[in-house]
């Protein structure tokens, strides 16, 4: 009898679109003589700094390629320690620290860990959350949808709390994607307060932390107190390292990552030390990181202004200003055509955006039926000049086109 | 609630007796001015071969950092095609492979697609199987004890017949961990008839298949026709290459491949792309391969013929000759002293060998107490003239101290 989780999980719908392009773009880009804009995956076009991977060198040359310890090396915990630190996050030890490949790990073994449990989530959610790691674990994802209020993402508290009695977890995801709405101190305060009167553990996948615009400030779950946290992060994001597949979670329950990390060793047999090795450097030379990510920083908040003057005026009231992440989640109804009867609207939208020589996720990929006018636009992975031309074809064929059909 | 299959499973002990020597080699070696011998870990001592990391480096340089295609890159896959070809296995394609970290999250994997079923292994069985793989996915392993028969280890075929019927699969290790036995052509065959008479499928670990001495031949389970045999495969022990977490699967039945695909992905997000680049180059490259492989068999060969030599004569028919793989696995009754009343013999042995600056694995590890006499001594990470103080200190420390105790 096959394991039914095997038959839950599907192909993410990121990594399905990210592959059928790799098939359309040539095509497009000979047919039309511009180049095809890849706003689809949260996915930086910067190459890993090389401090990064002159570090990875040095250790494959001093040996560092046999079996890794379980959990991570101690080094690597070490240099956790110092980033979680500099982050304002004293008093943690080795032994609440797990090695993981990506933050993806990470989540799959805290999900694995509750099986079968009830896990309450924002709507949207990532989609890897939806249609791999939750249906593996054979939990049920239970959302509360964001709201829109006054041009903010709010909470519905109520909803919250009224979901949270029996629940195994809550997973809060701050920058969140798609949205990039970054959850406030006393937003994540009141949370964790909820959690805790109903006994709920809470998974915070930190992907995005420092990916933050325009005066808002990421805060970790980790800064509040108590066992029940999972903080879980990744280097992929911050380092422009998604091929590396570094990650850790961080909790003071010292049992449950002592879990996780037979976990992670029965799985994997534990993580390349060499990498390891890599990022333990790379999390601990600030000079170096800040050399990098400030200036990084700063060009993506140039992509988020010029998306913002571009398309607010178009898209109005359907555009939330991120203030975190990389991406605009984008409500087009009434922008664009409705579907055929029959066909899927998100399908629908994604091969007029495709026709458009740009790659954007539909929007049911982050929570179903909800989401079918809304499309997420990343703009992690585009330079200035080639975004502009993207924007311009969104406004003049994908968005332009629909008000004439409704016109 | 807890998922219990975290509280199954167990740090593999030669994992945590490795962690412990860490603490206790230096203070032997202080004492005694002698070197520690390890002989406890499956782990060659040579370095990765050059041409794999510069291959590797190459890869980094070329930009090979991005997120890696779920299930492998296609020209890893190929890469593996090859390298099945040239072992005389034609006939398979991309959809039949799947990349993952270590052979050890292929079998992971293959044992989770049957979870909760039962399990017919041969006994001894290696430890990460008995303690992490199989509980971890919830299945239950039943083991046939393999029977010294003419200076050989045989198979009870009545037993594995009869264990057969309502099994979920066969797990098969040829060379085998931790006897060294080799599975004959006639062996596989037998069984394969068996497998296919009971419906049963077929998860054969060819984690040694590089390592055979003196005539003996490997067989690859995937030899045979159909599409019930899963071979998984790792880079660790022919390319020196533990800490690199690179393996693979393969199967002829391509469904079963694409929903591991899809675990694997949820479980990690894919495997690392510029490792991939360097074993598909480590796999490929026959004149390197062949220049590093083939002198290191002769060292291995050497080694095996002073054990032999220097423990035969000892250890008398409890010292089975392996054929492959790089373990002696000694059944010692009689020639260690009894553990007292209500101790562990076990671990009373291990702490003889370990008084006597030797590290090896306790046969208990591999199979509970019906190997509680025997002991794992791999020849995998210690060169000739150390191997050879240490087999000194164990004729004269281990083994005569216990006749002077027997006696």
């Amino acid at each position: 009898m096959l394991n039914a989780a095997f038959t839950r999980i599907g192909l993410s719908p990121i990594v399905e679109i990210s592959e059928r392009i790799r098939d359309v773009a040539p095509g497009w880009e000979a047919r039309t003589g511009e180049r095809f804009a890849y706003l689809q995956r949260g996915e930086l076009a910067d190459d890993t700094p090389a401090y990064i991977t002159r570090a990875m060198e040095k250790a494959v040359a001093a040996g560092l390629t046999r079996y890794p310890k379980s959990g991570g090396e101690p080094w690597f915990k070490d240099a956790v320690l110092a980033r979680l630190a500099a982050n304002g996050l004293p008093g943690f030890a080795r032994e609440h620290v797990l090695c993981t490949y990506g933050g993806q790990e990470g989540l799959q073994l805290v999900f694995n860990l509750f099986a079968g449990g009830r896990v309450v989530s924002f709507a949207p959610t990532w989609s890897c959350v939806l249609d791999n790691i939750a249906p593996y674990a054979g939990c049920e994802l239970d959302p509360v949808a964001l709201v829109e209020r006054g041009g903010q993402l709010a909470i519905d508290f109520a909803q919250v709390e009224a979901k949270l009695p029996g629940a195994a977890l809550l997973y809060v995801n701050s920058p969140q994607n798609p949205t990039g709405k970054v959850f406030s101190r006393d937003e994540l305060s009141r949370l964790n307060d909820l959690c805790l009167r109903y006994g709920v553990r809470i998974v915070s996948d930190e992907a995005y932390e420092d990916f933050v615009f325009g005066g808002a400030k990421h805060v970790s779950m980790l800064a509040f107190p108590g066992e029940h946290i999972f903080g879980v992060f990744t280097c992929s994001k911050s380092y422009a390292a998604t091929g590396f597949r570094l990650g850790y979670t961080v909790c003071r329950d010292a049992d449950l990552i002592a879990r996780m990390t037979l976990g992670e060793y029965t799985q994997t047999g534990g993580v390349v030390p060499f990498i390891q090795k890599a990022f333990a450097e790379a999390m601990t030379n600030e000079a170096e990181r800040s050399a990098w990510l400030e200036p990084l920083l700063a060009k993506f908040a140039r992509r988020r202004e010029l998306i913002v003057e571009r398309l607010g005026p178009v898209v109005g009231p359907g555009l939330y200003r991120p203030e975190g992440a990389f991406y605009f989640f984008l409500n087009l109804k009434g922008l664009v055509p409705e579907a055929p009867a029959g066909a899927a609207q998100g399908a629908f939208t994604l091969q007029r955006f495709l026709d458009a020589g740009v790659a954007i996720i539909p929007g049911t990929a982050f929570g179903g039926a909800d989401y079918s006018h809304h499309v997420r636009v990343s703009f992690s992975g585009i330079e200035q000049a080639q975004l502009e031309r993207a924007l311009d074809r969104i406004t003049t064929q994908v968005l332009n086109g629909a008000r004439r059909a409704a016109g």
